[in-house]
């Protein structure tokens, strides 16, 4: 990527004219992240909307673009606005669309598929291949004041559901998808390695799908904390240390007290999938749901051999209207995962990411804007 | 394992003496195999049935505990009989069986479970925990005169079926389940990578459930000579070299003329099982058959991150009655996977094992007794 | 069935010696109830179990066997002991039975398969042709002080769960049974026809496995208390006549507030059926847990022509793990349903089924032995 | 309807200019089909393509508009064109089309969906409510010179595949969607009832999906030889008498030589879907297929008490890419069901309908245009 383009007199100019004022997140370089004028459309498509976006959370994604400009194989190489965990208000409607009205609160998804490829028409529309995704290069994301948005995928909000627990939908959107994926049911015993904010949602989604037991393992004792607060029946501390696994299985097994039904790796390592493979009962389910090492030496037998199935999660497909109703009914509650809130102004933006990169205490960071 | 027990005089006296001269060919040592009288019990349970055994083949994994005294974590710690792919003629009935009379050919399924636990009430039974299984040790196999057997895993031959076609069933199951599990169906195109036994009965079925297009991938020319004369529709020769897999999956998407939709790894090493997590296409499956490595290392996320799911198939359940259906009606033919014929004496045991251990062009080697 | 055999007097000398005087409810005749001997096998088969009958609910279909002597195809031609729904505590145990122990308490699930048919082998025990089930002619039931019964269908209750609740295991487990074939999930709105025992568990089971809005209807007032107070988000009254029919579905759809993705029908009858057939949306699921009528005349095709399945429910399976799970974590509260306790005396048992057969405030009659 | 509108005279006019001379064939009243201009509209928008229209075949639904103006709730309110099994050459693409040009051969998927509602985005697009098909009022059919269509429900058609075959992909598309609904698989004996074109193209799937023993019955013994020419294993000639079910579905079970694991009602009356209900095995499928009757006395509980699964079909989805494979790889031929070929002029489109009402051995009537 050049290093960053435009310049504050371009920005002061555009701020002063209404609709044209609109301004973005961009990823401008390595942990380089200014705010810029974000141009949009000059007329909406008779199926798109105009939203005022009013709450982002930062996501793990968001600051990996940040510090290292790519994501597996997706590259930043210009500017690019940067958020996709997001929700807002309609400020106007293109001629075909019915279900919104300006001043609707709508929460939105932030991937639009092709919608008439094959996986599309069966359904798995997340594995499009044309998929256009906030903030995956080269499509903008949503830190925005304004985005403009296919109709069909703003949801609106519920009376009592908040923009911030709208934004909240996407993380909350993995969690659907996994329990899905893994046939989470009251009859599942769940593990769940990782309570970070994926490991957190997919916690509560199981436990809303009926799971009589779940237990969250993390190597930071504050994360087993709120996993707990959150309603983990049961909480171990691992470590990072391999020698250390045999050990912990151990207790992940007398704390669950049954067989394990069904694994959630939401860390994605060499020694957070190697416990999933071991300790999952035969015809259980791992699933993997975060990834962050690519090649991994895996006990991958162990789990084969017992018809221990092993299962991805990429995004999510059809999640919102449930997220919603899950929200909307009190059956999830989203809101204690909002640790930290910040202005959408540049210093707030570069103490948001900071704080989220840092981890620590900070479970998920949103703006609003 | 202690030496080898028993000597050629006890063998002698009991061969003199009608029903007590049961012998079975039992594995002793490291290669060292002998013919020694085999104790049936005195009687039969009524659900029982008495089987003289008329046709045995050799699976890899009697070669494996041959060589090694152990496959996975099962160790032969006393002589044991080996053998479990097998036919015979039914000799006696206990007092309860209803199906079957003495005279009636049959297929003899190897695996006992106990039809009791949670896996075998939800018809799961293959992973029993208290599986017994011809040749699985302490369990003796079913390479003698006789053996005893519940009923209910005897299954008459149809008219058509020969007894070798009745031992085939066993290594044909394995290519049920696999294809149950993959669902392949005749919107399924297959990669089978490994064309020894399991593979082409892997390719059969994948054509009995009306795959459309099959490629099988084998590291020996002979192999895939054979694959194409079964059915194959395109073969690939691919070697054992890691730098060569980038061009061998060029080859193979090449010849499959679509995406991939089933990936069946009949080999389970490193390679074959990273040529499968690639090559499969976005929501495809990736079916484990063979399991050689333990441990690798594996580009898992390349397939996790596009919902490749990584199915396992250990053994098979609910399977004879479909392959006896298959080879009765014609739709599978085993008999050209029978490349070699042995006699039930030690000499020709011993060089069955051999040739089959050689590998070469032996796909199927098979005990008349 | 002959009349009423035995006598007062044999009973009287029974009843003097130990282990000999078990006695059990017998069905004699039509709405001819009798405690008489009931003679256990001298000494117990390896896998079985002796049980002291602690607690049995009444059932429907006992009320039906005592009014009727028959239910569908099944007929009272000897004396038969009655009850099937039934809890109690282990006497004695088998030489081979390794989970239970003297003093265990148990609850029994009361049909007894072959395990070995195809049906049993696939996981669908419920469906083999030779089941032996507590109370369906000509096996006996369990209203008795002591049964014999296989170890492996006595489950131990948790510390927390009554006798009483282990009993309703056997009614609760329909429900768990509709609600898995129905494939109730968070994602799923229920309407239950029928606020009856199995209407009243079937809502439970569907709350437990998450749905968000459930519905129930009944043509009686106070039966709709009672689901109100058990947890139903709303109810509907409806009465018997025809032509209410399209008012009531009116009705229904407008208290759901979105699209019924499942309906049970706990009832039978034609009205409840062609309610259950017109209500559901497309692409949904109409549960038949009650069967009134045999020959109906059915709106089927307004449900085939949009893809509503309709899927029967025919006792269950694999049940009461999950029964006794939910019950004693407290997701499921079974207490309420007991609406009236009885002694196993002759009269009680007489006015027991009187009060179960005329049905209005009563729920669940239950004995106390 | 309004009587027929237009004139010979304003025909005739148009069918001097080109492009405008374009004619459908319209359902202008009960038995009244005329042909006349179909205007299209002036411009492709980006993703359409305009079709010069080859073969279309005529469907059941077809007729009865012709004869009734209407079938279930659609009504022919304005003249239609009528006709929606078509194949085609292109002629014209939108801009944004990439997979089509002009000259390719194509099938037509007869039904547009939304593509963005719940059913479409969960792959069940056959049921989107705001689906416009192919002569299903008030939507107009393909029986035209040229249509314009969305290009994603054009498939080209593989080079060994004729117009002809293109156009039967569509109730190709109806057999494979109940195949698929009714889960038919090599271990799947089928009955199915009607042997008209729908009962036919069900037996051609049900046999490519590997049914190993396919029985189809009938009222005409005509029907029944081109379904043993055609695949079928057997045939039962059965009456419309009700009286006769009882021993027809005995020959019908002898035949089969096994139990019937899927039962397609190709004809949907009382007595047909009856059969299927007694016939079908325990947990087996009935999968409706053909709808003539709408309220039927049944006796369902004969097929819910066994846990018989009774699934509708309507229409299909996804079905075409797997039809061209089918019909290309000649793993299914569809070439003996045409049999009657018509001309696209007024007299023959006349003649060909009253051929194709008449049934006798007409199976499927095509025009060639």
């Amino acid at each position: 990527m050049a290093p960053a383009v435009g310049s504050k007199s371009d920005d002061d100019q555009l701020q002063s004219t209404g609709r044209q004022e609109n301004q973005g997140a961009y990823v401008c370089g390595i942990n380089d992240l200014k705010l810029r004028p974000y141009k949009l459309p000059e007329s909406l498509r008779p199926e798109q909307v105009r939203v005022r976006i009013k709450a982002v959370g930062i996501c793990g994604s968001d600051v990996h673009y940040l510090k290292y400009l790519k994501v597996g194989a997706y590259e930043v190489k210009e500017p690019m606005v940067i958020g996709h965990e997001s929700a807002g208000v309609v400020e106007e409607v293109g001629s075909q669309v019915r279900h919104l009205a300006p001043g609707d609160r709508v929460a939105l998804e932030p991937g639009v598929p092709c919608w008439k490829c094959s996986f599309c028409r069966e359904g798995l529309y997340n594995l499009c291949p044309d998929m256009a995704f906030f903030a995956t290069p080269p499509v903008h994301g949503s830190l925005a004041d304004q985005v403009v948005h296919p109709a069909e995928l703003c949801y609106k909000l519920p009376d009592g559901v908040s923009l911030e627990e709208g934004a909240m939908c996407e993380p909350l959107s993995v969690g659907v998808h996994a329990c899905r994926r893994a046939q989470v049911s009251p009859e599942t015993r769940v593990l769940i390695i990782g309570g970070g904010a994926i490991g957190l949602v997919t916690m509560l989604v199981a436990r809303a799908f009926g799971s009589p037991r779940i237990i969250v393992a993390d190597t930071h004792s504050e994360r087993l904390t709120s996993a707990k607060e959150m309603g983990a029946d049961e909480t171990v501390l691992v470590s990072r240390n391999p020698e250390e696994m045999e050990k912990e299985i151990e207790e992940i097994r007398k704390k669950m007290g049954g067989p394990i039904d069904v694994s959630c790796d939401c860390v994605g390592s060499t020694k957070s999938l190697t416990t999933c493979l071991e300790i999952t009962r035969s015809a259980g389910r791992v699933c993997v749901v975060g990834m962050r090492e690519t090649d991994m030496t895996l006990p991958i037998i162990t789990a084969i051999s017992r018809e221990v199935d092993i299962l991805g999660v990429f995004r999510y497909r059809n999640t919102y209207p449930l997220c919603l109703d899950l929200i909307g009914s009190g059956r999830v509650d989203v809101k204690p995962l909002i640790t930290h809130r910040y202005k959408f102004s540049e210093q707030d933006i570069k103490d948001a990411f900071e704080m989220s990169a840092n981890g620590g205490n900070a479970i998920k960071v949103m703006f609003n804007l």
